[in-house]
């Protein structure tokens, strides 16, 4: 029997939901999902001040994504309370909280939470370091903290340099999970909340430079105005590459096929397609461009509607594109 | 191979999860835990009052008496937040509310967590009407709610009749559960808190006396002033056939030891050994005085340490004595 090849996936959010949802019907897949640690809004920002645990937000949705256990449970973990003492919290977040702040241990709390979801893989927080995130613009003014970095309507324009608020140390369970990978896939997701905070840890992009493994970027469908105006495909891969190291990657997956109109419109005050411009790239032949959009508004993670709903990537259709890629 | 006996154990509360956690070692037991549903104090009482929910206090205690889970889980069900906004909830009381907010189904609720849990057996609410409990005194005044009834420290004394603001229906299950038992277990626990309210509701008193099932009422160790000051053993069971009908039971397990002289002193404040004055019966034979006493302070459900937990049943020999009277 052939050797279940090892994919991790790096990033956090509903990105990183989407590709593992997509992944987790591949059974001969090995999978593991490493996770931003920089959220600090909402929910998740409120438990990290009040009970100093790490954020649970974003471990949540991969958990959930890898989960193969009723609907149910899977729905309760998201399920956000939206009246009393509980507003604004999902039930997840509060698990995760409470079992870090009863043993302390969060690597320890990640698997028991694991066993009650049924959970195949691995997810692992990428620093068990309790940072903040922050982004230094041009005018010498400092924002504090990821959500107020992921507000900023002008970041992409005025942003000088990105950094925690001190040394990060990567988690070695995940060094070890990128070093053996067959596959690492970064992205889908919002390019400073989600994906460069996992390059600011220590030994990160190191080791991702170094492994053996198949590296593939995948680019986000529509751009954020405020983080990344206009990027085409390739000012994505120039501009993470730039946090790991030119030429990283082996492949880019790029969607092509346009979101309806209507849906454009909808979506015009947040921001535009992201398009591929073959004339921009020397090394153009990395680009992989397919059709990854969802035909349909997917069955929504109960309590996370947001604006961006609107216009996702397929689980599946990512899914069969990394897997091909795979070979 | 035997038929497995089926073994019912009506209260709620901390005398519930002693009894039930002594009778799971008995591998060949059918367990069913009959929890009453009036408390509304605490986190249990936030909850209902901001969610609407059914009190989910006491169903987690037996839950996590039934379950066989690993200990990380069944502590994290008793793990009270001590600072914050979840300060004083259970972690397991939010877990309760959480799904059944979702799902709007109690019962169905209960499954589900009692597969997270992997809990032995069932737990089942006594009625699934959201009910207040209501003491009116002698003097006329009325004293609304459990925790009211349970804070009065002359209620034993004054109080003229118990009851709900409303007709409470029995959960359905409840009534097959007793019908079919071999045994029913009533106690021990809060008189007036625990106990009383199951048989409140409309068709347990009933189905209880008409059962075959064997019916066995157990003491509390000790008195609570206010609820049941200077109750002998032979009061308890007057007092709790009252609500029921006279010679209900066929066995009343009394503890004959007595705690320690130093723990006695300190428990001065809140009441005296039950004890058993065999010339105040008529029928004594049905008395059975064995040890029931926990010989060292157990292992305290986490979070829940409250001057009561100083003397306590031992679940074990509790077990032992009633699994006797099954033979």
């Amino acid at each position: 029997m052939a050797k279940r090849k090892r994919v991790v996936v790096i990033g956090g959010g509903t990105g990183s939901f989407t590709v593992l949802s997509g992944l987790k019907k591949y059974e001969d897949l090995d999978l593991t999902a490493v996770v931003s640690m920089a959220d600090d809004g909402g929910s998740t920002g409120i438990l990290r001040d009040e009970y100093g645990v790490l954020p649970p937000g974003d471990i949540r949705q991969c958990l959930v994504a890898l989960s193969e256990t009723d609907d149910v449970m899977r729905d309760l973990f998201n399920f956000r309370f939206s009246n009393g003492t509980l507003r604004g919290h999902n039930f997840g977040n509060i698990f995760i909280s409470a079992i870090e702040k009863m043993t302390g241990d969060f690597n320890e709390s990640l698997r028991s939470i694991s066993r009650v979801l049924g959970v195949r893989g691995q997810v692992l927080p990428v620093t068990l370091d309790n940072i903040q995130l922050i982004a230094e613009l041009k005018n010498g003014k400092r924002l504090l903290g990821q959500s107020a970095i992921a507000d900023c309507r002008t970041l992409g324009r005025e942003i000088k340099k990105i950094y925690f608020n001190k040394v990060a140390k990567a988690n070695p369970a995940v060094l070890s999970a990128i070093k053996d990978a067959d596959l690492v896939v970064v992205g889908p997701g919002s390019f400073y909340s989600s994906l460069v905070p996992n390059f600011l840890v220590k030994g990160i992009s190191e080791v991702l430079v170094k492994t053996k493994a198949k590296k593939v970027f995948i680019c986000n469908l529509m751009n954020q105005f405020g983080q990344t105006d206009d990027f085409t495909a390739h000012d994505f891969i120039k501009e993470i590459e730039a946090f790991i190291e030119a030429d990283t990657f082996h492949h880019v997956l790029y969607n092509t096929e346009l979101p309806p109109e209507t849906l454009l419109k909808k979506y015009s005050d947040e921001g535009k397609p992201v398009l591929f411009d073959r004339t921009l790239s020397k090394r153009y032949d990395r680009f992989v461009g397919v059709n990854l959009i969802a035909d349909k508004i997917p069955k929504s993670v109960r309590g996370d509607i947001i604006k961006r709903t609107l216009i996702r990537h397929d689980g599946d259709k990512l899914a069969k594109a990394i897997v091909s890629l795979l070979k």
